[in-house]
């Protein structure tokens, strides 16, 4: 379920996002990858857009885009769902996913403008304050899990941010300040379709550090 | 279900996206209007981002998005359903209003190009090529709307950017080259709901004309 990490990582067709949820469903699967830095003209056939994930379903079909992808895989599989059955609630986890894309692009800055040797000290204190308000939402709703006590759909989606947070910003974020947010890592943590598709801390640095150099090898760093 | 128009038109709490909707539900509702050129503070308390349409439900629980609000009122209130039931049928819908979202900022571009008296060939020629998509997929789909021979969420959702083209671009798209869209134009505008919320064109030239002036009264234009 590790659909941003995915994308960024180059886990292709029916890639990681795909690995916990088709596991829990028991169903066959053939993992893909795609090299981000050098993409096959094929696979522009696959995702007009170019994107990793793509999942293509043994008739053919094809979907893309992360959030469609998960929506689909938890609706089209059986076992316990990961969006909520209530509409409001359903629509809320799509809402705190709105919030959360804000969220993403500050980190990715914030990490460049160190990695380029600039002030980011700005970036950063716009960071925690967004950070703050999933912080400020875990308070209020009394849970471990965004959805309740249970995982649901919106804590996969954003935990591989969270895995690889330590690679974009110091970890003064976790610190007590979040103690909501690191419950929920912890939480999380112990998750089996997590344990399942964790990424090595040190593999992850190991292809950033060749994917900001804009090296060919980056994507396939530690496959 | 005019979500894109509510949007610029500056229909706000239960706006304009969920006119057809509440109306085919029988449910009574009350439409707050938004000035989009001077949005009252009250208002970021109910969307942070300060974008309409947002809903309120009488449990005091808010929806933004229009997407999502869509999806929502789909699911909670009863009757035919505009989204599909088959799980890949839903993400294809999905999966087409991410294509759409890449034409509608080409639309803009041009149109403000043209205010501007800048040359909008090329802004012209990348519209008509993304469009011609569209085209296309009701070609190969050879049916009527998108989602088959009965209107469906991704028609409504898209329907506003359509029913105001005209100010935005010159009428040649809908010529001979895209017989297959005014047939679904033709179509969308016998639906009960479209029909119900029409905007008049020349109501809706007139506002445009005050809002890329900047002017304050652009949003009460009409109403």
């Amino acid at each position: 379920m590790a659909g941003a990490m995915s994308r960024s990582r180059g886990k292709g067709e029916c890639g990681a996002m795909s690995r916990s949820r088709a596991g829990r469903a028991g169903s066959g699967h053939e993992i893909i990858n795609i090299n981000l830095k050098n993409k096959p003209d094929w696979f522009f056939e696959k995702n007009p857009f170019g994107l990793v994930p793509v999942l293509e379903t043994s008739k053919g079909q094809l979907i893309y885009e992360s959030p469609i992808t998960c929506d689909y895989l938890d609706e089209a599989y059986p076992g316990k769902k990961l969006l909520p059955e209530d509409p409001y609630e359903r629509a809320y986890q799509k809402m705190l996913l709105e919030h959360f894309s804000k969220l993403t692009p500050l980190a990715y800055k914030h990490f460049m403008a160190i990695q380029n040797g600039e002030d980011s000290t700005a970036l950063k204190a716009e960071f925690s304050e967004k950070l703050g308000k999933f912080e400020e939402i875990l308070a209020n709703r009394q849970s471990v899990f965004f959805g309740g006590d249970s995982v649901s759909m919106f804590d996969y989606l954003i935990w591989p941010w969270f895995e690889l947070l330590g690679c974009f910003m110091d970890l003064y974020i976790f610190s007590s300040h979040t103690p909501k947010l690191k419950c929920w890592m912890d939480a999380m943590k112990q998750d089996p379709a997590v344990k399942a598709t964790m990424t090595d801390f040190q593999t992850f640095k190991g292809y950033l550090q060749l994917y900001v150099k804009n090296s060919p090898e980056a994507c396939d760093y530690g496959l």
